[in-house]
């Protein structure tokens, strides 16, 4: 299993409307990857080592994926939509990471 | 719900041994958490937004704990045995974060 995680962080940009990511943006997502999406967690940034000092992430995403083959076939013919929808959420230029799950 | 996440950059350092990671770091730490470490998932870096380029990170790990006040009763007397650890699989100093489990 592999997930793809897009990280936000707290320098890049001035805003983030956390209710359009969790109810517009990643359910967009989800329909449009299907069974390639076996699921997806959001996080809200809540600190660094020491919280309430030093976010280094507004937000992230996971999406879950059975395979990198799999979820490349998915969301390539929707890279275009999905990518169009970020600024109605955020200006933050999101990092990209895509990982193996090793264990969890 | 929350998670207290830790990435190690690959621009950071030399080293990191993922099969000590996997087999005496993280087991390390949930017998110290007990209850307060509910889950633990670790990720292996594959790549960034092009897989086999850029690649962000090496590694990283994702503690869930019921909140964050349990977590940090419950890892304070640890962290320094915890810490010593690290140097026995990397030499990349870790980022963390922590984060509100909002959906996932």
């Amino acid at each position: 299993m592999i997930k793809m995680s897009v990280y936000y962080p707290a320098n890049g940009g001035s805003k983030f409307d956390h209710d359009y990511y969790r109810t517009r943006h990643m359910p967009l997502i989800q329909e449009r990857l299907g069974d390639a999406c076996l699921r997806y967690e959001i996080d809200k940034g809540l600190g660094g080592r020491r919280p309430s000092r030093d976010t280094t992430l507004v937000a992230a995403c996971h999406v879950y994926s059975p395979s990198l083959a799999a979820f490349q076939a998915a969301f390539g013919p929707h890279r275009a939509e999905i990518a169009a929808d970020v600024a109605n959420y955020t200006d933050i230029t999101p990092i990209v990471q895509i990982s193996e799950v090793v264990e969890g």
